[in-house]
């Protein structure tokens, strides 16, 4: 199976190119897209959206993330595998978060035309490049053969917590479609609390730490760990983002109540 | 095969984790979606789009739908089975319209652990319950022993049409992608009719009542019966709703001349 | 394989009824989604993202094609068989350049009911003739018993590029989710140039003829050949048309500097 990921839009044909490549490969490959809305070159939203979907794929899976704005410059290609699956993209942090995840155990560089398109557009390695190299793994050609092994990959400074007196210093990671605002808070940072102080930029809320949105009335704010085990703010029924003004990269703060 | 229809929209990791967990349960699983564009808690709009679509499936699908705004509280989670194919969703009205349309034959309340995901988020039954549920179906398990059979489902009201006078009053039930708008008022009340007057909220129009949208010269107005036989107001080459300020739930009211 | 291009947008169900009909007649399918966010009856766009993405697909693959502005009107509807596929689509130019691109061999005018759905909806024969249509060819159904072999399909006027002095004269042809601005002006024409003045709607810019973003600083314009082997503008890392306010059907002048 193969997952495609990248910031192209499905108005223009570039995602159905990258498809036709490897249908053209491997007639019987399984293609399921994970999103091709990440915010254009947003590597960070990528590794997030990449990281949180690729959890949730079968042993064996090959996921290609395609956010790219160094495409023809001298930036690698690479092939990563992992203890549980394959990831194909550039080096430039967009693969490093979800690979990690799942323990790395290869890194190799690709390289070999053999299994690269001839004539490959020098703005275009999602499909001249990363889409034919996953559509010849997914038909058997072993790892090893796509390039020589090396040692590191590029790792995206991801901003960590920090413990502040009794409270936790973190950032907005992502705003989903919901308007649900995402810190990079994690659930056991949180264990055992029922209310918390929030600060975001700089507004100021006293929350319940609720387990359902269902647990304030509709249009309310409430505090949860959302299903990638993220602290969220969120408004039941509604738009937190949109009624806070909050951006992607805020500050947040939490303290027990 | 398996369909999908939600609000999640498809800039999120989502979707992509509840067609994981389907391959992971099932990695032979068809998987088709319906939207993932519903209005967020729409569901009058969810059961429109469902009930549409699904009647063009085959017989044996399974159509996983949800819109779900009372996630993690004490809504039911359901498994119909109808003369035709299987819905699975939260028990808040999304599946009735659809599932009575086919005929429904057993209520199922889901509640097998076996057939749910461990840890299930209280935020995203989606993944954790419906699409795990709808893989296990895929791959053969009865539809009895994923929980009782129970006698009920929640129906939404939706608005039925009154005989008034000579005409008609129903409302606009939907606005698609083209500015179409689509009523609640069906082709058999308007059998043989050539002309109609038509009232939207406050505005009149007369009509012909047309076969296609050819009939009448570019962005000029017609009424005609739409593919799923419900009468729709149109604009030809154009987008009627934009141009009238025409929005859902719009009263509606048509009389012959 | 059936690959579908359409301007029905993803928030409706007419895609999926169109994957339900297919599914219903051949369970088999593979049905891979080019676009369905041609703009509203543009007929150009549509022409353009097809050929662009049917150039990438196997031999044999069937491609079905529905900008239908004349839907249910006198328009043909063809099947047009080419040296490598099959397009399915209305008698509109939707079908056309891509079709030609690949050698034209037989067009059948699409006829004969056994293929098409029993009462067919007047406005929407995507789902009731062409996913028909392309279900039954993917089965097996020899093209010639769709219908009667024709000896023309309608053409587009699509513009074609003027030399001029030294420079050539055409237009904006597509402007891509990113922004880049791609003129119907060739490769081949801009051989071996290094520098060029590029003059749209009433803009100067002098640029580098770079082959890949990279080569100039962030949010700076450039041109370079694209993945189509089109001329294209852009700004690398930036919105090239919002930059310069440039639409559709702008008229372009290259010269060599």
């Amino acid at each position: 199976m193969i997952t495609l990921t990248s910031d192209f839009g499905l108005k223009d044909s570039y995602v159905a190119e990258m498809k036709g490549v490897i249908m053209s490969i491997n007639p019987y490959a399984t293609i399921i897209d994970i999103t091709h809305e990440i915010n254009k070159f947003d590597i960070k939203m990528g590794a997030f959206i990449l990281t949180s979907a690729t959890n949730y794929f079968p042993k064996g899976s090959i996921h290609v993330a395609v956010v790219d704005p160094g495409v023809g410059t001298d930036r690698r290609s690479l092939l990563v595998q992992t203890k549980k699956s394959f990831f194909v993209g550039p080096d430039n942090g967009i693969l490093s978060l979800a690979a990690q995840n799942q323990g790395i155990e290869h890194i190799y560089q690709i390289e070999n035309p053999k299994f690269i398109r001839t004539n490959v557009s020098s703005t275009f390695h999602g499909r001249d490049v990363f889409a034919s190299v996953a559509a010849h793994l997914d038909k058997g050609v072993e790892p090893k053969f796509f390039g020589p092994e090396i040692s590191n990959l590029i790792n995206p400074e991801f901003t960590k917590t920090v413990k502040k007196n009794d409270g936790i210093i973190g950032e907005v990671l992502h705003i989903d479609n919901f308007g649900n605002i995402i810190t990079n808070i994690k659930m056991q940072e949180l264990f055992e609390i029922e209310k918390v102080k929030v600060r975001i930029s700089n507004q100021q809320f006293e929350l319940v730490l609720a387990r359902t949105y269902g647990q304030v009335k509709t249009q309310h704010p409430l505090a949860l760990i959302g299903s990638h085990n993220f602290l969220e703010i969120a408004v039941n029924q509604g738009n937190a983002a949109k009624k806070y003004n909050i951006k992607i990269d805020d500050e947040v703060e939490v303290t027990p109540v």
